[in-house]
């Protein structure tokens, strides 16, 4: 069996994407997943909540499901995790903190034993005919990890999301002599990270952040606040340490700061003096010079901590004069509209701001053109896949590959369900299986799609008029209404006279009916409809969604 | 009375805010406004076509108006003009190019008989007791003015939008001289353009824009298809020079590029050799290496000819292997996502795409703040309002203004609405008149407010639930429903039983009712609504806009 299956290497999420990261390697009758992360909806997807990737295809295969090995703890990495659990049961392989912060979500999703496992930088898990090594690399969080696969036909590598930082804040540096030994072992092929692909040079290391924090800490007069993502807890970590060399004490604030901050200082990642963390109940009893806070919202996220902070509705911490805030964080693309609006509240609001534009108080956790060209470099891979990217992203990397030497024919930009069939000598597309977007909304999982959106859409732009009569079963009489209710339309005071003239509109359309022994009431309905939507766009050049309903008494 | 008379300067847009620029200046009985733009609606204005100022104000001062003065052709400063004319007629004076885009607006609107005067940089034009003095700048438009309003209690100095580029394509360069002069002579007041203001350094020259598609055009092997600003006539210009350098024929593409680059060449401001346009049907009689096409869609809106090549949309052009496609342009805040899902659509298609993270392929038009320092410097104002921004951006010029030795009490940020009152030595807040944001839906002006929107977004959110019933008049019997109707809820095929359940609970809500004798309808339909709303939350954490109707037969 084994000298003539072939490995399949099925990405069924973040290609074409940024986020929603998942991987199928599949040998035989061995099937393992790297990783099985969320992303956020789209702007036309209206009312979606989170956006997870469809698994139809491991469901059908749910036999041959060795485990989950997971390269980091994010949610584009993990997010989508919980929902997977509910239809299969899968052994679960990550390190520490990356498993810590997967079960805070499976207590939000009242998930009970999980098969968990914890591994160290160095081990090998074997999983049916796989063995997964885990190498340390660097990230924009601690115990970040690319993945070696040992498979039957060769290695195939993963970065998982990455950069190079020689100067971590703590835990292990990027482990280049493994890559380079790998590289000489012989790497089969190669996935790495994109998302920089586009960006020259180098990311600059996490602990220049820490610098910047110095200065600024040192000469601040007032509070501190310091807004930042939870995850990152390198970040925290200096500003917990800017914190102590100045003297001051530090607040947590936002829910998902202080649960992952907790879960960072109960497993040992963060280096925190007794006595730093204070209650933000007890922020009265110090010196606004004594005070730093660190929250959520570094988005601008609607219902963050610096959010209600920004707006006056926060019920522990309000603005005062001298305060300094930083957004040590860059808005992600989508966010740049609301994250500039909260900066314009805290500045109106007598705040000393300073965010991307000012200053260096964010560094990517991705790694830059120069990075990439190391890591190809030390890996020599024979094939390619760009991932973790949009097209363009995926493409700039695969051109990156091919300067580095790399024949075009060995490279391949793919897309979500795209099979990618491996010898030992040879890479070819194969079919392509079932990929694509489930959309949450709520507790529902899946059952908001293209006519829901689409009606949500309609309803966004030009609002609902609902045009309703009761008609005689019998004598086919209109015996109540029309009556005719808008919402989202027009202002109620000022439409009285386009409403009377609506109703108007749809009487003629019923006495027309009964003058042409019209019936049935779809005809019925459809002429109402036409009649309205024709009135409406040449009075307005409005097109509400129009919703006739006869009920037949 | 001009003794006595302050001079008033009242911003009714553009300050908090990128966009919808209009500043009234009022003496005694004399009333100037200085630009009259609009802006593009936020995520959160549903449906809304475009934002116009309220211009209340000027309505119940409308004996006063002696004129508007126009510093550019930009949407954010003549596209509100329609709307206030139609409500005020009100003489027009701006250079050659304002004007006759001016004029096509007209011809959108139907507005005929508008008193238009054009005028020249250096001239003078007398309003009442106000003389402005149009002066040549910098902007990414030509024709663009600055102006200087020489008033009974000094000069107020408005720089319009701006850049210092010292070799622009054509027109007059910057008049610093001017600007020496008046400074020497003595500005009261300045308000300048603060877009760029966090930018250190200065903004590139238009120029250098034109270098780098020398060399893109000089090696593109295909066709070269360029998307910018049809507003940018010297973008278009390097284009068409940089199309010739290489015997390229060009195309035009798109409503508003065609539309504008008529006008400005018909005028005179574009230098373009007998031959070099061709109609977009012609193009099949070129080789590939022939022809560039000037397409709107640079910041991937939904319609424009862009948008329709990266979709296989457009009539008349389909992409083509070998196709060059340079995005002249950077996305406006808001645009990021649109324009990053053009260029993957672009580069899945074949095509090579150039844009900004990867190349200079387009310059600001606005001042950074070396140029701000200059302007300031040269004008030496008495007092100061940074003018054309978010509050971000204000606060950052009037940091810039203070740091070159202004006095902060001398400095006033100030909102939309607030009135500024000017003698010869002094300066004071006033009162704060009425300003705002009035949108426009289609034909509609102002009849979308706060309700429309928070229903359209209710709606745009978890969509719809109509529950409809025909109640006997005389003895309150249920003679036909409750019916059930759904939009933008959930997939009806998957929501029967949900339906269903609805239905029960609308009955029980309905027999409970009866049995506590309750009998009005505003009651019953609370209760409906109560109960459902209670159902679907616990049911599915979503909130549909619940619509009781209830029919009295």
């Amino acid at each position: 069996m084994s000298k003539k299956a072939k490995l399949k290497i099925i990405p069924l999420g973040g290609l074409g994407e940024i986020g929603k990261n998942i991987t199928v390697l599949e040998y035989g009758d061995d099937i393992i997943l790297i990783d099985c992360g969320m992303t956020f909806p789209e702007d036309e997807m209206l009312g979606v909540d989170i956006v997870i990737p469809d698994i139809s295809y491991l469901f059908r295969n749910r036999d041959k499901i060795r485990g989950l090995v997971i390269t980091h703890g994010h949610e584009d990495h993990i997010g989508a995790i919980p929902y997977t659990l509910k239809r299969l049961n899968i052994p679960i392989y990550g390190t520490k903190l990356t498993l810590a912060l997967l079960e805070t979500k499976f207590k939000e999703h009242k998930l009970e034993n999980v098969n968990l496992n914890i591994v160290k930088h160095g081990d090998f898990v074997k999983l049916g005919k796989f063995e997964v090594e885990f190498i340390a690399t660097g990230h924009s969080i601690p115990d970040s990890s690319a993945l070696a696969i040992h498979t039957p036909v060769g290695i195939v590598f993963h970065t998982g999301d990455f950069k190079v930082d020689y100067t971590p804040i703590s835990g292990n540096v990027i482990d280049l002599t493994r890559f380079a030994e790998l590289g000489k072992e012989g790497i089969l092929c190669l996935m790495a990270d994109s998302t920089n692909a586009e960006r020259p040079g180098y990311t600059m290391s996490e602990s220049t952040v820490g610098t910047a924090f110095r200065d600024m800490f040192a000469n601040a007069k007032g509070r501190i606040l310091v807004a930042t993502f939870a995850s990152n807890v390198y970040r925290v970590q200096q500003i917990i340490t800017a914190a102590e060399r100045n003297n001051r004490k530090v607040v947590l604030s936002g829910r998902s700061m202080i649960n992952t901050t907790t879960v960072a200082y109960e497993l040992g990642y963060l280096d925190v003096q007794e006595g730093t963390f204070i209650d933000i109940n007890d922020m009265d009893k110090y010196r606004k010079d004594e005070i730093v806070v660190i929250t959520t919202g570094s988005q601008g996220e609607p219902m963050s901590a610096l959010t209600r902070i920004a707006y006056g509705e926060h019920r522990k911490i309000s603005l005062l004069e001298d305060d300094l805030i930083i957004i040590s964080a860059t808005p992600i693309p989508g966010n740049e509209k609301t994250v500039s609006k909260i900066i314009n509240k805290l500045i109106e609001k007598g705040s000393e701001v300073i965010y991307d534009s000012l200053a260096e108080v964010h560094v990517s956790g991705h790694a830059k053109q120069e990075e990439l060209k190391l890591v190809h470099t030390l890996l020599k891979p024979k094939f390619f896949i760009p991932v973790h990217g949009e097209y363009r992203h995926l493409k700039i990397h695969s051109d990156l590959a091919h300067d580095l030497g790399m024949p075009r024919e060995n490279i391949f930009i793919i897309e979500n369900g795209q099979t990618l069939e491996f010898t030992q000598d040879e890479a070819k597309r194969g079919p392509i299986v079932q990929a694509g977007n489930i959309l949450v909304d709520g507790l529902g999982v899946g059952d908001v799609g293209n006519i829901v959106l689409r009606d949500r859409k309609h309803l966004s732009e030009d609002g609902l008029i609902v045009v309703v009569m009761s008609i005689d079963k019998q004598n086919r009489n209109v015996v109540s209404g029309p009556d005719i209710i808008s919402r989202g339309f027009v202002y109620v005071r000022e439409s009285e006279d386009l409403m009377a003239e609506s109703r108007e509109i749809v009487k003629k359309v019923l006495s027309d009916c009964e003058k042409n022994k019209i019936t049935d009431w779809t005809t019925l309905k459809f002429n109402v409809r036409d009649s309205l939507r024709s009135y409406f766009y040449e009075k307005m050049k409005r097109n509400p969604m129009i919703l006739p309903i006869i009920m037949e008494v």
